[in-house]
């Protein structure tokens, strides 16, 4: 196959808030080769600043655009996906975006690559990396906002306990945003809401920057909520503050990764770090193979992958298909409550089954369909001019 | 003061080859106080992307432009430089782009407040740091590309030498395409051109990727070429194959670092990677306050600080506050061939002095003065529409 087309699609709701809800606005990628076949892929980044990642004129040649690089390109098997990957990269080698960018087109190809071979793509990888091509449920949590008070996070737990979640993390909103007591409250509230069997996990989002002290006071002062981590209590770069704090053993796991826009920086907080959990968004780190290569250094160094993913469900099955075959890594990050463009995105979204798993979907390549119809009125039509030149203009969806 | 304006100028030569040369284009940032202040900076990345950065669309909490974190701010101080800073990265925490974007920024920032307390940079940075502020000449080395033969490059060395150089880099082009053979011709002939005396560098241009025994091969094969350094025989993230490169003690220094987008960046080549000269590129690493970061690591770790630049004398005025006042770090990189728009864009370059030597200007700010006249005819006009709304017009320079 040849690929003949990439087109970024930038959709969002009609209003924008500051709340750390990443589901407000979304790039979408579509390949599209002659033999027919497209494939879709999410990035988890800006849109604007990613588009320019596909369009941007050469400055030399080490800053040289996406779609310049794919276009006419051949893709017919996964070394493929490693080849152009491999020529992505060292074309833009001095485009700092261009993991958050690619990793929307990563996942097409993949997507491309499982139609082609009629195979889900967990499939393919266990056979390029010749591990077992057994997938395995996993135990989706619910990742939501704590509310604005411990009384609106209290309520957000108990209605997601009716609704039979038996994870949940809460992240983000006031946290950490006043003292210590009310951090406290918060995950009380939300420990009471969900109940004492319900798995639990604290999101602090990078609130406490790059103090150790605030962190580790934090993890303990949390001890007796049974937390089964504690996330980001530090800045995405702050390796040596990770490393104090996990080598000083707060009593709770710490979490990590969502920054990691390479394989380098996540490769750096686990070894570095000495998080034991390493949370990979697959829509930012330049799509599936390096999200699959940090899961093998889970594997190796004995810790937890578990997949970021505050996306529509074609992001939560580029994340699947990385970890679904390793039944050692049980949870799923789920996202429970989203935006319309987002819950509509797919026409066949991962249900929970009753048994309160999700399963991955044995269809060819994501195995999830993106319904145009039903984000059509959500997309943002874009138009970059550069001197004379028209050189993005927005492709029909 | 306060933030007035904050203007990109995408500027470029006619023509664009796929040559690693990073003077054909360039991105200025301009910004202008309401005390009649303006201060200017220039970012080493790709243009169109990083302008996207300050006009993006806000996604949600953490992908604020850069426009919106500094227009009506106050700058009166060092302490208000730091603070944007966190500011802008902290609004940005998602967007990948937004150091490579933010460093011609935080110059400009640097330039007014140099001119507004009408102190140099580098006296600026040796109070905040209590460190001397005593300036030092620097040795400057050529920095050039490799001839596409062994015969060019022998010309363009013996070039050099006529012109006065002591030290010279030659880099990228042909080195790593072909063979060892090759290799070894393109260095003995930068050797023989430039003769006994003068000071040698080599960079490699990334080009033995994640290969150890390639660069440990070369790097054996060049030791009879008495070398300064080897540079960037690895890909930027192969901290791993540094190490083991370095810690295989091949008789040659080994620099890296001008792809450093973060100070962890930095942090993780010298630590983990064990190189001996790490090289910050000001316009790429977020300003000149990271690059001074690494400057003070540097020192900690008793090794070589030195500038990467490869664009005007703006970002080499910008990179040599930074390390001025330590007489330790001897070498200078300075472009020595550039396009004319590179070489146009001040009007008050940094001469070599007759002994050889180059000195910062002991003016306020920078001590470089854009020459608008001079550009005007290189710049190119951008327009960014998204949905019904103009989001990016180009402004006069």
């Amino acid at each position: 196959m040849k690929i003949i087309s990439v087109d970024p699609f930038y959709l969002r709701m009609p209003d924008i808030s500051t709340a750390a809800d990443g589901t407000q606005d979304t790039l979408l990628i579509r390949i599209r080769t002659d033999s027919g076949i497209e494939g879709w892929g999410e990035c988890d980044a800006s849109p604007l600043v990613s588009i320019a990642v596909y369009c941007c004129p050469m400055s030399h040649g080490n800053i040289i655009n996406i779609n310049t690089s794919l276009i006419g390109e051949t893709l017919d098997g996964p070394d493929d996906i490693i080849r152009l990957r491999d020529k992505v990269l060292r074309n833009a080698l001095d485009i700092q975006q261009i993991q958050h960018a690619y990793s929307g087109a990563e996942i097409a190809l993949w997507d491309i690559l499982g139609k082609h071979l009629e195979q889900p793509i967990y499939s393919i990888l266990a056979d390029m990396t010749d591990t077992p091509d057994i997938p395995h449920p996993k135990l989706p949590y619910a990742s939501v906002l704590f509310g604005d008070t411990p009384e609106d996070t209290y309520n957000i737990a108990t209605e997601l306990k009716k609704q039979g979640y038996r994870a949940v993390k809460f992240g983000w909103g006031p946290i950490g945003q006043f003292d210590e007591d009310y951090d406290i409250a918060l995950v009380k509230a939300a420990r009471e809401g969900m109940g004492e069997d319900a798995q639990l996990m604290v999101d602090a989002g990078v609130a406490y920057g790059t103090s150790f002290e605030l962190a580790y006071q934090r993890a303990a002062a949390f001890l007796e909520f049974s937390l089964v981590w504690l996330e980001e209590p530090l800045a995405p770069d702050a390796i040596r503050e990770y490393y104090k704090l996990t080598s000083s053993h707060p009593g709770i796991p710490i979490a990590a990764g969502e920054g990691c826009s390479t394989y380098r920086m996540a490769e750096d907080l686990v070894v570095n770090g000495g998080i034991q959990y390493i949370q990979i968004d697959t829509g930012r780190i330049g799509g599936i193979m390096p999200s699959f290569q940090v899961r093998e250094l889970a594997e190796t160094h004995d810790i937890q992958y578990v997949n970021h993913t505050f996306k529509s469900h074609l992001s939560l099955s580029a994340a699947l298909h990385v970890f679904v075959t390793n039944p050692a890594f049980e949870l799923l990050e789920y996202p429970a409550a989203g935006s319309q463009l987002s819950q509509s995105l797919v026409s066949n979204p991962y249900p929970i089954d009753d048994d309160g798993f999700v399963r991955v979907k044995e269809l060819p390549g994501l195995g999830v369909t993106v319904d145009t119809d039903a984000i059509r009125e959500f997309l943002v039509s874009v138009s970059i001019d550069v001197g004379q030149e028209s050189i993005f203009e927005q492709s029909q969806l």
